[in-house]
């Protein structure tokens, strides 16, 4: 047997100890990626879930205490805190440290941390793809960027072992990288995530009288609004952080349902079923490609 | 033991053999309901599957031979060849045939009936919440309707035997059966299946670069747009005979999502927020209660 191996990192900083910071911070403790875990809470009970689940080694409510002499800072807040959490800690790291978060949307964030920071960056912005309806420490994970896709910003003027550190994070944690542009990737997840969790919630809400509506809600209601049972200050944070990419998508929607209701009104059968077939070839091919 | 009971149907004709009229056709005579089992069918290859699956006894290509003598007739074709399909078999019919259908709009349908049939009715319309993706008599499953909700338009001038009937049949196959007026009915459909299937469609669109978008298609995505995979002239056809319902619901809607647009624009957090809890309430609420 040989010497045991160094940890990649030696002490890394979570802000936030939510679902995914606590999952973050089991999967550091569990594959030996880091000597230290800090965690920072917003709550002193949520710090105390995360100390007893082992997601971290030490918790703090500033951040002062928690981002000095780390040399990895993960932001896991909500993604409309991600800018001023930048502002916040800009002052409070080394020349040394990197940063990155876990936020759904990337182009405010990554251009936010551009219009402040130093070239070469330090910052590089991450969005792991995952999550579930549960949240908080008490459902942290360590398997839960296990096999998991995590977008990273594509490498623009960022410093080179700032960029291959947060690489090596999510590559140490079981993820599957991938660069991309930071407005690209809002486009496709407006498209993939954010408006059909939008219309999951409008479809939930035509229902006026659950009562009466229970016998003819089946399966197919249940799989189309499921993800509408998403937790809403944080979808309201998506809107609010992709409302550019968000708002193009749901106009382009809307322009397709009103050239429904034209072609239910007037009764054009070829019209609705050029639609659904539209329909069922772009599903197949873009869960088959 | 007793005397074997007598099947409460003697001859039932089934007008379209694919999944919906051979799963009946297979489900009444493995619970021994009735005597014989006729059914028609477009094409041969259709006719000769549901003879092989033992759906039918004997197969018909036209609707004469098939309709004369039977005592219960379901017809079990698209929503929209439903009516003329009425039209074709109401001189065919005796005074003691009774006719239903399983089409999952009902207004129309009915209100064509009322238009040419004599009072009190000897057609009750029907809606089993029953299907899959799959379709064919090689799909057909005699435990489709088991435990199954099929709506049944509310009595109102029908003849007495002949709504029991009705009843008896679906109660017969396993299904729980709930009677409701056909306007109101439809109503509620458009909005727990048929306005989420134009939606999952419209979704499923907005894919314009199925390669590119993989990597962001999550369980939600997957989920949101499941339905967009029925069949395109069975959607088609709901649309056309389901009109009114679905414009004034997909107007509705369009007009929350619009809102939404607005909310985004102009980074109102609280309206979003608000949108969002109120999808959650109204979800769970539907589906717990």
């Amino acid at each position: 047997m040989g010497e045991p191996m160094e940890p990649p990192f030696n002490t890394v900083t979570l802000i936030g100890v939510g679902l995914l910071g606590g999952s973050l911070g089991l999967a550091l403790k569990q594959r030996d990626l880091a000597k230290t875990v800090r965690g920072v809470g917003r709550r002193q009970s949520s710090i105390d879930t995360a100390l007893e689940n082992g997601a971290i080694d030490e918790g703090f409510l500033a951040l002062e205490e928690a981002v000095i002499g780390s040399d990895l800072v993960v932001i896991c807040t909500p993604a409309n805190a991600v800018p001023e959490t930048l502002d916040a800690i800009r002052p409070l790291c080394s020349r040394d440290t990197v940063v990155t978060d876990v936020a759904s949307t990337k182009f405010r964030i990554c251009t936010h941390m551009r219009d402040a920071w130093a070239n070469p960056y330090r910052f590089v912005g991450s969005h792991p793809m995952a999550g579930s309806e549960k949240h908080g420490p008490e459902n942290a994970d360590p398997d839960l960027y296990n096999s998991a896709v995590v977008f990273i910003e594509e490498e623009n003027d960022h410093a080179d072992d700032a960029y291959k550190k947060v690489m090596q994070l999510w590559i140490g944690v079981g993820a599957k990288v991938i660069a991309i542009d930071p407005e690209i990737h809002d486009q496709w997840v407006a498209r993939t995530s954010h408006i059909p969790h939008i219309t999951a919630s409008a479809l939930a809400q035509l229902i006026d009288n659950p009562e009466e509506a229970l016998p003819f809600i089946g399966n197919g209601f249940r799989d189309a609004t499921r993800i509408a049972e998403g937790r809403p200050e944080i979808w309201r944070d998506i809107c609010l952080t992709n409302a550019e990419a968000i708002g193009a998508g749901l106009r382009g929607l809307i322009t397709d349902l009103e050239s429904i209701v034209r072609a239910v009104d007037s009764q054009d059968g070829k019209a609705l079923e050029d639609f659904f077939d539209r329909g069922v070839q772009t599903r197949r091919s873009a869960l088959d490609s």
